[in-house]
């Protein structure tokens, strides 16, 4: 019989399909390319190609928008929310609008064209990382800002436009919904019990160990157990911090190995898995709080969103996470 | 610059981005074709390839699960719910979980693999709205489901896996999220105000004129203020009625004519569009209320969802609904 499933950190429930039991092989996805490397704007020497870097890590003695990168935080040429301006918050009848101000950046993780976080050597996955923690440090410093969104698309049934290597950041003037949900949630859980809910969700499933795909010192990846989606994942710091951009640079090495550990398996059950990630964190109002609990969540897009994700809100995810988490654990024993 | 908007019914913003602009061309999507009707179980003659019906409006004279049928109503082969058993809600630590029991029932449309909604004959169609509403009358008697949720997926970018036109139908033992969230919203409203929300929406959108497509005597058509996708459109019923199910026998014409006028026009606009709809109408434990107010929705499947909208809830629609409503009006004059 199928289960019904809530996660505690939404309060949404999913239909977990436990008979109709999916293969990673039902998941196959054929390879796409999605442009030549030669027109790349995120190549190397194409530097005059994008809107001038805001920052970079690159050689000592090199410019800015020249070579010798090896990571570049530009501008999204076509910008979803802009810098300039004023929020400008307004009615009209039952309608509220307000100027689309904010930012929208993205992070190129390498110049080389074929690199992936899958692939690239793990210091380079630190810097990367580094990278986020600067960009928010640097953004909250905007009073309009309200809060710093960082994902990433791969491929593009995970809505990717550019093949290159890249993560994104958008800013917005308003505490985007799904976040207000979880922070609403989490604050109301501490409440109840005085403990944070992702620590508790941690120690749960350290005990259960159903549901756990690697784990080292500092960190942990799981299967969620309420997954709208097959094989996603969540990596979470096992000691509790709201908010992302308080990371030591000693965690720094646990933490990419930990996400390059979770793509490689990934791709090891479904080559060149399309996927989404994102880092939820704090709110820009309110950085450090005992009941929020910064993570990282992982959504590979093998199935279809049709009507009746649309119309309930409730997702049919017909792999169970403790099959999911058999099958990437299966996938490590390979190496 | 883009505009952020909040839809009313939602409380969720989105980001209409007006200086992109896009147009139709920009959403071309090729014809697919998902299987050959000689293998297809929904078409006539293949009555004995699915479970027994549930229903059927037919030829009088010809026996159930034989040819003579015009609309027939199926229990789904791979239900994502079950109808036997209890829904024995229990909890795990943080985790809540209930049994998968409901009911996934197909509506399959006409016994013709070739028709779609956009060409039957308006009957036709008055009679599909006709069997959603007994199928609500039938399944609102058992009394462990707390909502359904009829639906439709068109074309294989809209989740659909068979050709053949059809609807569907999943009934869950709980409230779903999105329906829950408008319902609270709608009640809040009323509280407020002591006003329906979408009364006050139908009258405002009469009033400005800029994103009404269609309008008839009972129903009207509208893109929304806060669009999620390009070309999306919301039907709802002039007077107010807040369950679909009370519908009568003379309204049936006026709502079958814009639905099918609708997807006539968005078909104009994008041929081959891929869509999902879904009705949105009033909780079982609460059917008749002064503020909610059923209605339809209909989204094309146009855009990728990517990281930013899976981790923000924020959609970053590239078409203002002003300009969607342009180019359906444009449609219109080509008749």
């Amino acid at each position: 019989m199928p289960e019904l499933r809530r996660d505690p950190t939404t309060d949404k429930w999913v239909i977990i399909a436990t008979e109709r039991a999916a293969r990673p092989s039902d998941f196959k996805q054929e390879e796409e390319m999605l442009g030549a490397p030669d027109k790349c704007p995120f190549c190397e020497g194409n530097e005059n190609k994008t809107p001038p870097e805001i920052t970079s890590i690159r050689k000592e003695g090199t410019l800015p928008n020249s070579p010798g990168w090896e990571i570049r935080v530009i501008p999204n040429k076509f910008p979803a929310l802009t810098i300039e301006g004023e929020a400008n918050r307004h009615g009209k009848g039952v309608y509220d609008e307000m100027n689309g101000i904010g930012a929208h950046e993205i992070i190129i993780e390498s110049p080389l064209h074929n690199a992936s976080l899958e692939t690239l050597p793990l210091e380079h996955v630190q810097k990367i990382l580094w990278t986020f923690k600067e960009r928010l440090l640097d953004l909250r410093k905007d009073p309009r800002l309200k809060y710093i969104l960082i994902f990433k698309n791969k491929g593009r049934r995970a809505g990717a436009s550019l093949e290159h290597t890249h993560s994104q950041l958008i800013a917005t003037p308003i505490l985007p919904d799904l976040v207000k949900n979880e922070l609403n949630i989490a604050s109301r859980y501490y409440e109840f019990k005085d403990r944070c809910l992702y620590c508790d969700i941690i120690s749960q499933e350290k005990e259960e160990n159903k549901r756990v795909i690697l784990d080292n010192e500092k960190f942990i990846a799981i299967t969620p157990f309420a997954s709208i989606v097959p094989f996603e994942v969540m990596v979470l710091p096992k000691t509790h911090l709201s908010d992302y951009s308080q990371i030591k640079l000693s965690e720094l090495n646990d933490l990419a190995e930990i996400i390059q550990g979770t793509l490689k398996l990934l791709n090891k059950v479904v080559p060149n898995v399309s996927y989404n990630f994102y880092i939820h964190t704090s709110s820009l109002d309110d950085l450090s709080v005992p009941f929020y609990h910064w993570h990282i969540e992982i959504l590979p897009r093998l199935t279809h969103t049709a009507g009746f994700e649309w119309g309930s809100g409730l997702y049919i995810n017909p792999l169970p996470p403790e099959t999911a988490a058999i099958f990437l654990s299966e996938a490590k024993k390979e190496d």
